[in-house]
């Protein structure tokens, strides 16, 4: 995966995950180190509305555009950060 | 919430995201200082089968078995680790 692309995608999960990966929002995961085939796996959750309730109709929103390359781009940011 | 309650459930938790709350298996999230409320939130959308597909059907029968106080204390457990 490609760390550099994940960083530039990331710009829109900052904002509720924090810069550096963690989220001051109590309701929000952390991500900064989280397992990175789990990021995967939870966001293509998302994506594939596997996930209802609470946040998840808006994370869905988020993924929607995002594409899978996107996705495991992305993991491999949040997973990596120091 | 009582973390030492939390501990006690946690028992059947930490097959899966490690005794020290970092998941050795990449496919398992890591718990250890993740945000509590993010915990109970997720651990709730399970047990509220808000959540389908990969470990959703395992982690459903887990919380099936925890009480909303459980899922509240071992959040804490996890969340207060360091």
């Amino acid at each position: 995966a490609d760390e550099a692309a994940g960083q530039k995608k990331a710009a829109s999960c900052v904002a509720c995950h924090g810069a550096n990966g963690v989220a001051i929002i109590p309701g929000y995961p952390s991500l900064k180190g989280q397992n990175e085939q789990y990021l995967v796996m939870s966001m293509q959750a998302y994506k594939n509305k596997q996930r209802t309730g609470g946040m998840a109709s808006m994370m869905q929103a988020q993924m929607s555009i995002l594409s899978y390359e996107d996705i495991e781009n992305i993991a491999a940011y949040f997973a990596n950060m120091k």
